[in-house]
């Protein structure tokens, strides 16, 4: 192993260009792979020293399954609160399942409140208890209430700990405040005011605090204009406040308009990634990140999208079962008849895909969704007619017959008509009764395109070629 | 017209409430365009006299086309800068072709760096010559550096106005600097600390700053872990590093290692969110967000695709064409051979689409691949054997044939197992070669999940049932 005989200076530090630049690369994920099975404990240790939480994280989900025993057996101690609640959902659970509840405790009660929440809202109920037996009764207390608050709401987003003075004060008195309180955030971007029932009435910018003279007034330098935040206002909402008006943090209220919390933009950059993803993976058939899952859960999860497919091609096929006669007459429209209805669905598929992106950044509305679909019609029959030349004249010298052309011709501008009819509509529907276009709008619109690209080709063979 | 007869004052406040809340709502949009419609240019104006500039934006972008004019004339003098940056592409491109070079300047030079230099970058060039003719000398060199940056490069997205101080400073006289210095940035988080050669060597975020008393030295209290990026590094790599390492704001250095800007986690909220829409653009198949295109570029920007996928599908048709002689002989072939192409198609999807999200986060390496190819071919072969036996016994009591049931549960696992091995190969081998997993995986996946769904299902009935 030569590796491991170099000296650890050199390649700690060349790993933490690699680590800081970058993430992880595969060598270093090898060379601890191979230290571990070596059992070479220090190397491991002292390769890792400081390491970046989040790059300790993908290494972990990285390692051989049984290779993570003794990678923390290796980093004994050195592994912080913060790795867990940087891994993988599915790999963190299964960690943690190997934990005693007083073992979950005592890192769940050094994470963040956000962060702590997130751990243990992915227990099991009973071990949920358990674990919050062991946590000192103030933090259970607030970590009870994060769990109370809906998933994916702003309460769940929130830190409470925030910086909140009284208009009357000057800046002088809020950075003494500042300076005597031990119990701050760790981070933090501006300072909230409030009036005598703690609701938010303006913020200062932290870099305005500091550059007016201690006797200025709070009240003569806060922005009165400002975003606040229901606490049961879903995340994506949030996010889409955050990305509109550009906001840093803002002030979260209870139902009586009170001051409870602060959401700051580094937590909504994850849930804006949450968000493609799930769009991502949902256009694409899947319900969630399985990368990580099990072999029968990710099973499980893509099996109804299938079954769901499995229906449509039967119906689809049930289309086809009409024109029996047809096709065996003429087994040439055996041979082109997928070419139209795949031809659909691509068109469909780029529609809906432009349609439900729209929809989820608010460009497609309403207000101009009849506008939109008649420029979608338009695309649809200038590529429709361009796709039917091409393939009417493919199909007329491939079977040398130029009705055979024609027929796939009309068939293909009908067909991707529809595509770009429904692949507009669908979504917009979807969305109107409130199902979410990503998941839902690709099968309805490929079940169309399908069908109607067998029945209007065959339809079409069946009155003009028999 | 009932609503214009209504207090201005009273419907202001409605739609603030929409406006501040959510964005848009429909009705407003209807209203305003109702009363430019009568040039009721008042009522627009004071209507819309708060409103932030990302939802006059939007606003605009809603109009009808027809309208904008009548819009920019009743808003006169109300439209700022900023509501420009916020407009999407192809509407601004639409607006600034109406301009002057004159006027274009006058809102691009009130523009931060970053946000001119998006505007000036969609211009031509002989137009971007003219209008960077009409800004002053000294800003017109800081935009012709930011447009010497590559296009998505952490030159484009950095503010070079940040606050650097010596190591040997300590927080007074930082205090005083900063409330002595006119031209500071607007918004800031930390302050950077550099060596005489301007480069970085530590930062102190703002809220540490302001917490220590005014002898405490710079160098007492920097952190010196710091995640530098080159002005070079590509946007989506940026975008990695703020979020793996949940950055705030970070240095940007040129070549020789000195601080030339900084990057704010506000722009990479925007990165974010182009990375993944362009992702999820090009997984349907298009390659840009063309809601707001006009049809003849929408068309030309699907046309690539479709032609790809006219080129696979008649490749499809080939191949069922080897077989005309077994659909000739039992027709129920040509009825059911949708079903297990279109079932590997969507298996196919469900792993690729999870494979391209995993490249694109990095959670898909060469480390694991071998692991998590493993697993989708286990998956594919549990969900396969489901499958094969559904369709199985579907095909057999549709045409009471059991043979048919036999071949037809057969090709449907070899398809699903085919589409699990390359929905996970494609992917990772177009990686590895440079290429966008994003734009090519799902054309090559499905044209092979096509041509083995037929030729396994064809093929196996030509030696089975003939």
């Amino acid at each position: 192993m030569a590796e491991l005989e170099r000296d650890p200076e050199t390649r700690l530090e060349e790993q933490e260009t690699a680590a800081g630049g970058y993430g992880l690369n595969d060598e270093i994920v090898q060379d601890i792979q191979e230290a571990l099975e070596e059992e070479n404990f220090p190397y491991v240790q002292e390769t890792l020293e400081d390491w970046h939480s989040a790059d300790l994280a993908d290494l972990i989900e990285q390692l051989k399954p049984k290779l993570r025993a003794p990678f923390f057996q290796a980093m004994e101690g050195q592994i912080t609160p913060d790795v867990y609640s940087d891994l993988d959902e599915n790999v963190r659970d299964e960690l943690v399942e190997e934990m005693e509840p007083a073992e979950i405790a005592a890192f769940v009660s050094a994470l963040e409140l956000d962060d702590a929440v997130d751990v243990l809202e992915d227990l099991g109920e009973s071990e949920q208890q358990e674990v919050l037996k062991e946590i000192p009764a103030d933090e259970r207390a607030a970590l009870e209430e994060g769990l109370s608050y809906g998933e994916d709401t702003a309460g769940r987003l929130m830190q409470r700990n925030l910086i909140a003075v009284p208009e009357y004060w000057n800046i002088g008195q809020t950075i003494d405040y500042m300076r005597d309180t031990e119990d701050l955030p760790n981070e933090f971007y501006e300072i909230f005011v409030v009036d005598p029932r703690h609701h938010p009435i303006g913020t200062i910018p932290l870099n305005r605090a500091m550059r007016n003279k201690r006797p200025v007034a709070i009240r003569d330098i806060m922005d009165t204009e400002q975003r606040l935040i229901p606490v049961d206002m879903d995340q994506e909402d949030v996010a889409y406040l955050f990305q509109q008006y550009r906001l840093t943090s803002a002030a979260v209220i209870n139902s009586d308009g009170a001051l409870i919390g602060v959401i700051t933009v580094d937590d909504i950059v994850d849930v804006i990634n949450e968000e493609a993803e799930e769009d991502i993976l949902r256009l694409g058939g899947v319900s969630e990140d399985d990368l990580f899952g099990s072999i029968l859960s990710t099973s499980r999860a893509r099996f109804p999208w299938l079954f769901v497919n499995l229906l449509t091609a039967i119906a689809a096929s049930i289309a086809i079962g009409f024109f029996d006669a047809t096709l065996e007459a003429i087994i040439a429209l055996a041979v082109l008849m997928p070419i139209v209805a795949s031809m659909g669905g691509n068109a469909g598929t780029q529609t809906l895909t432009v349609a439900v992106r729209a929809i989820a950044t608010k460009e497609l509305t309403s207000a101009n969704m009849m506008r939109i679909l008649s420029k979608e019609i338009s695309v649809a029959l200038v590529n429709g007619a361009v796709f039917a030349v091409l393939v009417g004249v493919i199909a007329w010298l491939w079977f040398g017959q130029a009705k055979i052309g024609g027929i796939i011709a009309v068939a293909m501008i009908v067909n991707i008509f529809v595509a770009g009819i429904f692949g507009m509509l669908v979504p917009v529907t979807l969305d109107r009764l409130k199902v979410d276009p990503a998941i839902a709008s690709s099968v309805f619109v490929t079940t169309v395109t399908d069908i109607v690209g067998f029945v209007s080709f065959l339809g079409l063979a069946t009155l003009f070629l028999l």
